[in-house]
């Protein structure tokens, strides 16, 4: 099956961030790719790849990195398509600040959609609901597992409302 | 004409900064509403918003907000559709590091598309280049606009290399 | 007994650090409920519970949530109680900085009193303060408590003047 | 009439700051008095006065300050009274962090009811929500003043929506 | 023998921290007090003790203190006598950011000789340094302190040189 | 008349902050010198002043610089004395934060008293404070220049109680 | 004359802050060059620029970029060159730190020397220092230059000396 | 052979970082030096050495140091050879912000060629490329170096092509 969503990042030791996105995508059962291209050590591939990822059938871009994270912005910079950005805190960041900035605060005419620091979840989430926008099955989906998340949380609510009776006696 | 983009602020003096973006989806012929709902001051409207917009055909929400800004992820929070966040620089803002964490630091399961601080235009790219997934024209559209920037900083060099001279008199 | 306080959190993970208001509550005798709703995945959940508290009875909510802090904001919206916001160094906060500006910075007409960074504690006993206003014996309680402190620093003082003396000799 | 709140500030020049604390209480008809008093110039006077308010019927303290901002905390360690405290962005403030950090990161045992940087009028709604516990007559009022806010916002985005054709001419 | 330098400390957990303070000022043979005392906790022993340290022969006081870290700025504020603050990187600290603005960040008027953040034995360093002023002994200690420290570097150096030959092979 | 306190800036556009710090020890009737010389630009001389100054009769040192701010520490490097930083927020500095972190992060054994970011008087009035330590005449001065700023508060509070008046009118 | 430095920014709006670079080469009669191109709007054009720019002639870059600053990055990842990277604090940055991250933060392998916010002089400098390496007369020029910058300051000193009388009077 | 490089470190527990200078020097062949001397404890052996190391034939100076770190700076300003400096999160520093800003932000006329928080291996290669200028064989390593990174980046994306398919199963 085609992919229809590239994760890319800048170095293999993000897989373990970058997974995360994976698992949704394959949960929501939207084929995708994994690439590791770096705008610094490959700058040639990415160039490459950006220019001709909407051609092949790529529909959204999620880009994860750390430090002074410039993958996501350098890609946006040379595709039509949406780039979602994932800044990570890796090993070499200063508790992710560089890689939140250098991502977000990209310059007027090419938008980086940023998500939350080491939050390549919401990333797919992200790219889920942009590709739901022509796709009804996949909006079902969406609103499923929204459904799904405040289940989980009225069921920690009943769960809570025993819990509280241990500190209570009389 | 039914509005296909929802740009919805918490107050309307965020209004200066979100007008750029109904300029760029003017500019690309995307039709769209300008809102203000408050997620702390209308929170009933927000919720029926959020709720409706999808029924409404409302394929995106551009949702901006300062200080401890709550709209876009409350929004978030109640629509499957996709939202992208402006943190604005407001008067009661913390340099706008406030409304940055606010919007980008989303929980699992609900992510906001964040831009830069006061970067409203890059949202309605963003906004566009979202709709552009199945819309060829709109793609054609912003594949030009790409172009067009490049062509101004060209230009610029351009002009650049004759000011040059006036430093240098050998 | 019915509850005059709500301690909610947004997530179960929280309850470590909550868990510390409870424990002060009950030490008071003051009857409490624990819930947890997020204001992202329960929103409905979460406007009931605000719209309903004071009738039933409730007099403070305490409400703890980290990362992009909504929870606490959210409800203030939706009571006219006082909120207590408790900002929460979870494991997807940015050092707290994020928990702590969303919780503190809200705009002018919804305040939250909020704590130090992961001060349970602390909430309680402000809550405890607010409900003393009209509670005589409760005020008798702070009081005697302030008074607890302070004789445990001073014997800590006393325990270090003999301390001291490992490093002089002469 | 006796005063029910004390605003309390450590210079003159945060009175343009906590003034607007003033304007609401005596919107809302609650008794207050105004102080300046330094928790570094006038130690006694500050511990006369937080050991005193209570029996002078004073129910909730509003301090403000800015820079090493230690007058809110310094009164709360002193009174069994709530102590709301209002961050001040003084002259001598480091955009404010200092000030937010000194108040709001209080030891366990201490609490300040922090509001946001300048939010005296925050602090004034908080007291006022304190105040209206066991008083029915005030609580109706904050239910009118909330309503109010909410109208504000809805009467504002109506006027948006007219503003809205401005930029759409099809 | 009677002490000159008080070390003062809001918590005794501070004292593995504060300890090397006092291990400097025994090698110095300056004559010294630990105590502990909590601006809020005990705000009045903290007046009296600093009402009185002057008159008991005390001529320099080093206070440490985290979070929101008033101790030193409060015995400032009641002493004649130059007061040294330590910033604690306490449990209760945010990285640190909060101890040092609350201490560094004094009123004009108060002056607290702020340190490194843990910088216990550089307090007492300074306060050496402030005796030695009228105290011959003590200045020519100190000479040789430093020019200590310039015999450990230079050694460090001469066994670098050798180091360095592991990794050069032609 | 010797002086006995040099106050040193790294750039003559700081003295407009170190002024403040002149004007107080010449209140105090204390001898001093102003210096210009930059760590940077001039180092030999800061190594000659350094070297010097206790036996030309300096008692105490005051050093002011913006940016990376190396002057006071460089000097303490090189002098017996204490030194007191004032970190400045001049035009080449980011927000005052790296002149902050550049004169108070000195390592163990050199340390700098860093005051307030500005802080020239609160560095003059700390120098005062040491040579007090051996000079009752001066020790008096500082004890009614405290007096003095009580006095000054309580008087901002007398007017203070009046303006109230302006605001409430039953 | 062939250009040996390209000074390069990525928007005609930092000429203002890289023009200080260029004043200093011409002084020091070094030939250069000013282009603007942006890596994310002409991503081609910078490809082409860095991949050539040792070809013909040019030896050391000089690069100055604004928010999520790129451009020195991206060429450094494309060039055997040695690149200067220039934060510049333009609008759309947050106090300059993006800026600063963005640049500095670089991954293992691709270095940029950055110099200080807005420091485009001192870019100049070390391009000139980097040059000097093989160039003795252009070495004699930065001798001549330091001590120029030592002279300056200590005229400032001799003119500082008369000031000070102003302030004694005894 | 005699060395050309000299990498500088003002502890020898900034070893550990400083060693990949040292490493990827040895790599490229070009003879080096290693010294720990502190900027604060031996003043006169840096002033030595940093006006002295061009005459003995040293090109560059690779500066590393922790916390206030003046030492690149201190060299800098009594050398004409590039100085490139290496910010330090030693054990006493605040998550590096005091190391970078220190090193960073160096006043007009003595610039530092900052590189990443612990980027010893980044100052290297920088230095390399600085020497490469005129020498002919160093540039072509360099180019080879380059070229390897990218092959690296080209085998791991290789790798996580198959990687992708433990999560698609269809």
């Amino acid at each position: 099956m085609k992919p229809k969503v590239t994760i890319i990042m800048g170095s293999t030791s993000d897989l373990k961030v970058m997974n995360e996105a994976a698992v949704f995508l394959d949960q929501m059962e939207i084929p995708f790719e994994i690439a590791a291209l770096s705008a610094h050590r490959t700058p040639d591939k990415v160039a490459e790849f950006a220019a001709e990822a909407h051609k092949r059938g790529i529909e959204v871009i999620i880009a994860g990195a750390g430090g002074a994270a410039h993958l996501p912005g350098v890609i946006a910079a040379m595709t039509p398509l949406p780039v979602i950005g994932v800044p990570i805190k890796s090993s070499n960041s200063i508790d992710g600040w560089d890689s939140i900035l250098s991502i977000l605060q990209m310059p007027s005419g090419i938008p980086v959609a940023t998500v939350a620091l080491d939050g390549a979840k919401n990333a797919a989430i992200l790219a889920a609901q942009i590709m739901a926008n022509s796709d009804k099955a996949l909006f079902a989906k969406i609103v499923d597992f929204k459904a799904g998340m405040a289940e989980k949380i009225e069921k920690a609510n009943r769960d809570l409302s025993e819990i509280k009776f241990k500190f209570k006696t009389n």
